[in-house]
């Protein structure tokens, strides 16, 4: 049971954008930057960073989530999320989204955990400012996500079904258009 | 020196929102709804959270910044920033603000370690669900912050006037003010 008393029985952060709008709209709008705006990490490798994160944070309805959304939009599907999670040094990802995910991984535990030899070797493997940027911030976006999910207790559905459902409107319509979706159903 | 290149010497965030304007809106839109818009919880409150939990990260950039900005904002100054970051239990503040700081140092940790007890004892100080929602939220974002900031090894001055000037500002002003006034700089 949550914490506090939401105004919805709907899972997980969505419980949350709807118990508190004005903090939902700008959460909303930046992962729509950060996950599905022109980029040259694809929507899926993006989202396995987020996946990912919340992976080694233990959220279980972040995770879900996230890995619903970027097996939907990664070619190898979830075989690939279960690998990165199980084993990123052996996974098959490139080697440039490989040493992104290690600095996501850093960044989980603190930001002084990412070191200069990790940035080092993820330029070598081709990988810009921009995009080292934007995977230290999604991981430190997932560092917030997971605790506020978390740390309100939200529920997580046990339904994997309930996650790939979301995973299409996701893919289709972005998480701007699915918040106000749900704000008008309030 | 910052893990990236930036396209201007601005310091910590700062830098990071010059560099990166489709993101600094949304997390500028956040902190403005977070620290500064109508709250039973006032502002210096607020700042107060956020400046607590970078300590908890040990992010100086941030610390330095939020202490400022709660300093500027609270009756008793930085005097009171630094016995809640010394000694919480024994911090003059009152038992609903100190319960909540609690709160969000479990936050800081991670999601799952806010307790029944914890929020329990919240409620018994008077704490709403809005105000147990909020502090969750604020420690969450500046697990995020921290993370960011900290993450690409951003600068942070050593002179606590560059903290003390900007609280002036923020405290007139606030944070979305600031920002649009540095993207006009560009």
């Amino acid at each position: 049971m949550p914490h506090i008393t939401l105004n919805s029985d709907a899972p997980g952060i969505r419980g949350l954008f709807m118990f508190r709008p004005e903090t939902a709209r700008p959460l909303n709008e930046l992962v729509e930057v950060l996950l599905r705006q022109e980029s040259t990490l694809s929507r899926g490798e993006r989202e396995l960073i987020a996946a990912y994160v919340s992976a080694l944070n233990e959220c279980r309805y972040c995770f879900s989530s996230h890995a619903a959304y970027a097996a939907a939009q990664l070619p190898e599907g979830m075989a690939l999320v279960e690998q990165v999670r199980a084993d990123l040094g052996a996974a098959p990802v490139s080697e440039k989204l490989r040493a992104l995910l290690a600095i996501a991984a850093a960044v989980q535990q603190s930001g002084q955990k990412v070191s200069e030899q990790e940035i080092a070797a993820a330029r070598e493997t081709g990988a810009t400012d921009l995009e080292i940027h934007d995977t230290v911030l999604i991981a430190a976006a997932f560092c917030m996500f997971n605790r506020y999910v978390d740390g309100l207790a939200t529920i997580a559905p046990d339904d994997p079904a309930s996650y790939t459902a979301r995973a299409q409107r996701i893919v289709s319509d972005g998480y701007l258009a699915l918040l106000a979706e749900s704000q008008r159903q309030t």
